[in-house]
């Protein structure tokens, strides 16, 4: 029979189950009825638990997955003829099969980065478009945190995009699909990342981070709050029976799970990056920053690894692999899955 | 202390909790990793289940509510220039935010109706504007099943639908997000009202029969399969840990958990309606085929009984309210809103 | 050999041709280069003139349909989960192949009519719906001014819309296709059944009063000015050589061309319907306010008169027809076209 | 007073006028009725022209502006979760404020080229998106002819590019817009070009090329033709007069006109490049191929020439700026400006 524990998967951090406190918080919350979409306990205590963490003007709200919540986030900012600068490598450009495009029908602006990190010279260089007619306007300024390669912007770096996307007249939005591993990296409080940087609206991931699938959008500007419940429900992310989610996202900001999770799964992929350090043929394509590996693994070797283990190319042709840890990632599983690489690289 | 579980909201079927086998089912899928994005084994029974029910042509796909499987599965259908014919008190034309002409970007033909239901002349009456390049093209007819005002339609009502529909090159969509209490009113198959009966495609509801948050796209036009994956993605419906949605469905496919369900909810309306048969100036505004009473109720009767219960207006000019029972309604909950009502009626 | 000018189409007035005065302004304009996309004196003077005409705060931008006008125009007032209030017989609504919901993504609650024509208690019923998450927001009141019944709004009657919107938080929308044909009915200026009537945006129809293809978007709101061009030129409305397009605007603002052209066409339609009152079996569907005649007339008395004349059933089912008059229909035409009804009618 | 005709406009080719023969054909269009939507003669006549030009299976749709041309033409290839593939100079990704994007809400693969021309690689580079659900799917390829760079794809690349596209399952779509100044440059035929070299749709230019605002959508794959007057009508490029849409687009598919104004005009654009060969500072930044000239100017050069004369700056980093000519731009004009160059050059 197939062990569902072991090996553990490297693939994604969500090919991880639900964290048992979690799960638990979802079961508490099953006892008789509550008030559809939002009306319930559960989510105003989420709601108070947003703004003890995000501070007095951050207001939260629910939605049902990463993709949901970026949707929702950016249409807040953006008309018909505006655009988004965001990096190449983008989850909203790569991997949500054009939502952004088709839901908002808005232009990605995407620039080229060495790290997956915008600089502000990617903002000041696109503010030539504003005011001309015959050309989309960047209105939003999209960075993700942790990026798509696993790497951190520190809070100075978010603080100087904040600024330089203000100053032209944009906000400044930021996917934090997995903002707690970030903020465990960075080892600073999840308000020194957004709002004390001058984020305007952000998401929050849950999903990856131990939750069932829920996710916050969470805005600091108090001109976009009244927008949300509209965008929310017509974006399809309005959960009728809110309390489940309201409840996984209310536990993660209990007792700080969230940093708990997080700083595992970003201490196991540190373990993981320290083991193969000594790996003939492989190395690092990005540094370590949070719960991602990304390492140059020759064909042979990862094809003999995948034969066991799963996990996915990020770049066939530059032969870059992905390893993910998880919350539920244990020291066991990395040095298996250490051993393997070992043999591997030098059989 | 509030007792969550008395008294009984009549409000929505989405305020009940989450039925215990179920809320098991996604507890036991809670060990270890899977494969995200549907590539797990929960999905695959959910799937092999979905061709058991409604026959060997049908695919069924996992989404997270009602909204996104009507548009996902409308999508499915309808091209840029295309509209969708429905009862004027269609969920998708009335509550669903314009999701609908903002996210499939298409137009509406709301007919009014005695019932919510249409007849095979609401689509004839239509095909003049087939042709006519200044008009967008009738190219999907959509049912609710059951409808918005607690109806519901025979198989040969739908069969002849179906027909009308396709003799003049339409499919029919179904909007079957209280599908299980159609079947347990009609006392007929799933099967009986969808793949016998001709529908295209079609939504099967969890949420409002037990679920958390799981509802299902059942494709039984083969031509349309293959967008599918593509339209749940972009339409922000596919869950990352898809194993606790597909094992939602499965619950309630297991052992005919769908029907007991529901029969039961459908059983505690009747129990309700029965008992307001001899109430004074209270009368039913539409025959009860499902787990709804629409009733008409005087203003100062319907004030009394919202101090104490949760019910909402319906068409408060018309003084009609709607009490919904859920299946976690009991007998003694049905019995104490009775009381109540009476009371309320003869004072 | 067919004589294009006899007998005279009754089909629509974009049946006619090109008025000389606005045929020689085009020629007049064709002398040597000029900026374009508006950078030419012809759109500076049309600029002017719509500052003449409709006051101060007016601004004008020319466009090149009616549909584009109405889409720019309704595009600025309103956001991603918004609706527009109109007649159930309006051209947005019915003959536009569903525009609004693709281009602009929102709902059109139409409403049904006696006339054509919005009362205020038509958008003081749709209040119930600000506010409520579930259901898109009406924003926008859209009339059109001549109806597609050919019927007229008195000045009073805009202003009282125009104050039920505004104090409904909604803006008034006025599809002027026929804005120069209501202005001749009604004796008044233009600014009166517009400006003076507290419309926000409006278009100034050209096309069906003697120019090539040429309408205006006229923005009263200054709030909404700033957006045009970049909706103008996104929505494909844009025209390169603008000085075309502005040059017949600014030739029917000219020494009142536009109500020339209005006045006779309208007067014509008055000869037409004057004529028909004692034609047998045949009478009036609406009242005669513009250059359009509604007639109920029996199905062989039509068959017979369409052997040799255009125009178009309007419900054949109610057996109405609609004859349309232009700025070239002479009293020759219609005398003509009246001998043939009567024949057609007495025989 | 200002000569309008001296000295001349290097800005654009749409800042010239309208060529005599066409602006007579419109005059001589210009008399009685005709039906609207094109139902007139001067629209069959084109529609058979068309055909002479393109070949058989060629269906041609006049339309009102490039734009809207690509729009039409686009979104018949292209399903909800498509995308189309182009160079990152392509019109339709850099000059249409996003028009793709809203309008047809899919996603825009911009791929980077040494000369604005597309490479079979750039093709099959993105055929590994294909079948993945979280990546919308590259479904057509739009290149220029010519391109946004002046330059010219030989008929050989056309065919390269299309058996690329075609044995991806994609379609290749021309957006046209200076097809006649690109048959001119390569001295072949427009079928050369378009049917023989197996382009699916094309857009055909008349307003560069002489024309006042005319352009044309050639569909060659007979199974897109049916949509065409849907989305035409719902994109706002319906013209209701259409005969004078008709005219200019017949006017110049007679005597090719065509070929006369774009071999003219691409003449004087070769005039100016040989004559500014040996002026010391400047060079060409791209091959002249067309009735374009890009030149590498020094700064205070440019700055010089702009106090006198009208062109733009392509990139004003690089100091590239882009000189058009067009059918009216005579040898002095050129002469003059040459001079001009020359004096600024050496002072």
């Amino acid at each position: 029979m197939i062990d569902p524990t072991f090996p553990k998967s490297f693939a994604s951090d969500n090919h991880a189950g639900v964290h048992p406190a979690i799960f638990e918080a979802m079961a508490a919350a099953n006892h008789g009825d509550a008030p559809a979409y939002g009306g319930d306990t559960w989510t105003s205590t989420f709601e108070r638990q947003t703004k003890e963490v995000f501070g007095a003007q951050a207001e939260g709200f629910a939605v049902l997955n990463g993709a949901g919540a970026n949707m929702v986030g950016l249409a807040l900012m953006l008309g018909r003829y505006d655009a988004i600068i965001c990096a190449d490598t983008a989850h909203i450009a790569t991997h949500e099969t054009g939502a952004t495009e088709r839901l908002l029908g808005v232009k990605l602006i995407t620039v080229p980065t060495p790290d997956g990190k915008l600089r502000p010279t990617d903002i000041t260089d696109q503010v030539a478009r504003l005011g001309s007619h015959h050309e989309p306007q960047p209105r939003a300024v999209s960075i993700s945190q942790v990026t798509e390669l696993g790497t951190c912007y520190s809070p100075a770096e978010i603080t100087e995009l904040a600024e330089a996307a203000h100053t032209a007249g944009m906000r400044l939005h930021m996917d934090g699909a997995r903002l707690a591993n970030a903020a465990a990296h960075l080892d600073c409080s999840l308000d020194a990342i957004t709002t004390a940087a001058g984020v305007d609206v952000f998401s929050f991931g849950g999903t990856k981070n131990g939750a069932l699938a829920a996710e916050a959008v969470v805005v600091l500007d108090p001109s976009l709050t009244q927008a949300v419940p509209f965008l929310r429900r017509q974006s399809l992310q309005l959960a009728s029976k809110m309390r489940f989610v309201s409840a996984q996202l209310s536990a993660l900001l209990t007792d700080d799970l969230w940093h708990r999770n997080a700083s595992h799964a970003n201490a196991m992929a540190t373990r993981l990056a320290d083991g193969i350090a000594d790996a003939p043929g492989i190395s690092l394509a990005y540094p370590v920053q949070s719960n991602a590996v990304f390492a140059v693994v020759p064909a042979a070797i990862a094809a003999t690894l995948q034969s066991r283990y799963l996990f996915h190319h990020w770049d066939e042709a530059a032969g870059i692999v992905r390893w993910m840890t998880a919350f539920d990632t244990t020291p066991a599983h990395v040095d298996d899955f250490l051993d393997a690489i070992h043999k591997a690289a030098t059989s």
